[in-house]
């Protein structure tokens, strides 16, 4: 008997944003591994299945068990929210495999199946903020040093990246943002626009649209399902919308070439 | 009667790594816009439906007839692939509303429906690189000035990000990538790893693994369906897959805790 592992992005936090590969996985599956929250979110797809739940610091053992159950034959849903492949479990899955000296071609069947991430989904919800060349940077120091984060940021000021910010805080871990924003002030106005974005997609959604100067001020929305947008020198808000040009204005023009603007 | 204008992301070109919610807004809709290529993806689910094809490089003309077909009472959507929200029609077409004075909470209904992007698909085919912290960057400088988009590079490159490359050559335009890697190699070794992958999850997908050192042997497969991944200084290649540790190796073990590494 062949088993199989997929690592599945269930998209935020609605089936709607899900795309049909990730629900084919999780049918043709038999045994579904996650954490508490991100399995809750896929409930009626996995009635009769063998599940196994997870909290959260234990991505570790959760790796290791996953390719246990595919190895003993079984067809393996690890599921997640977002996206896999960005700051999700595809790395640690791949790390472990190639320690193992897993070859793709003849050994066990892994499958990433993409999902959309919070940088596509608080994107599409809070206007259009990344039309142009942008950065995304975790603030999370558990798994990488602090300088090498900081050294990040202000590589992405200094290139008038657009900012996608993942992991921006935790109960235990504030400082992060707070240092991050003061460096930015360094190189950008306090004007620049600034999206946070809680839940999205989820019932409990929350946008705010502040900006450098102010985003302090929002500090209890910041939490492990928080993103937060950055713009960059173009970026402007435009009533409840962030919106970045698609280019430099003296390159394009957008009334129509037959018309005169007025 | 109230018109509707769905931005829509069919995500790469399969409908398995469609979103739900990008079929149901097509369903939805009775009149579709958008290339010819990506009118094409989704042609099963628009029988009967009012379609407008466009030629490339018409984007404003497409953006302001989608408008006035959906103020006109229409449920329009416009189709592209992967995700509007980054590089795609979302911008425009916010841009062209906002000159006008929309008011989202008054005025004609506007969603943008994200989709699964290049970056997160191509990243799903070619390993686990997005575990680390990184850039996207577009080498096409119709828009946007050369100089702006080289100083972008090199930021990328001070910071140690993996780097995202969209639209990495046309047939007239090439020397972009060249100069890219050029500029790369001052920062990073001849054996980072480079993934370029063309037409993901399509039938004619073609994926090449090399590195910076020799990614020019590839050029056949540079166009405008396909996205180059270059790796950052942790990055590394393993059998065919690209890989970037979650973390920096002194920080975790993957070694289950209560197993002994061998």
């Amino acid at each position: 008997m062949t088993g199989k592992l997929f690592i599945v992005g269930v998209g935020p936090g609605h089936h709607d944003h899900m795309t049909f590969r990730a629900k084919q996985a999780i049918e043709e599956s038999n045994t579904i591994v996650g954490y508490e929250t991100y399995v809750n979110l896929v409930a009626d797809l996995i009635e009769g299945k063998e599940v196994h739940r997870y909290a959260m610091t234990q991505e570790v053992e959760r790796a290791h068990q996953c390719i246990d159950l595919a190895k003993s034959g079984k067809i393996v849903s690890l599921v997640s929210s977002g996206d896999p492949g960005i700051y999700g479990m595809a790395g640690l899955i791949y790390e472990i495999l190639a320690e193992e000296g897993w070859d793709r071609k003849i050994g066990l069947h892994v499958e990433i199946v993409p999902g959309v991430s919070s940088l596509n989904s608080c994107a599409a919800l809070v206007g259009s903020p990344l039309m142009t060349d942008f950065a995304v940077v975790s603030m999370s120091d558990l798994l990488v040093p602090w300088e090498i984060i900081t050294k990040r940021v202000e590589a992405a000021a200094q290139g008038d990246f657009v900012i996608v910010i993942y992991n921006p805080a935790s109960k235990k871990r504030i400082h992060q943002l707070q240092d991050t924003r003061k460096l930015l002030l360094k190189y950008r106005s306090p004007n620049t626009p600034v999206a946070i974005v809680k839940g999205a997609f989820r019932e409990s959604e929350e946008i705010v649209l502040t900006d450098l100067e102010s985003m302090e001020k929002h500090n209890d929305k910041l939490g492990m399902i928080t993103t937060v947008i950055i713009g960059n020198s173009s970026t402007f808000m435009y009533k409840d919308l962030m919106i970045n040009p698609r280019g430099y204005t003296s390159k394009y023009n957008i009334v129509e070439p037959q018309q005169t603007r007025k």
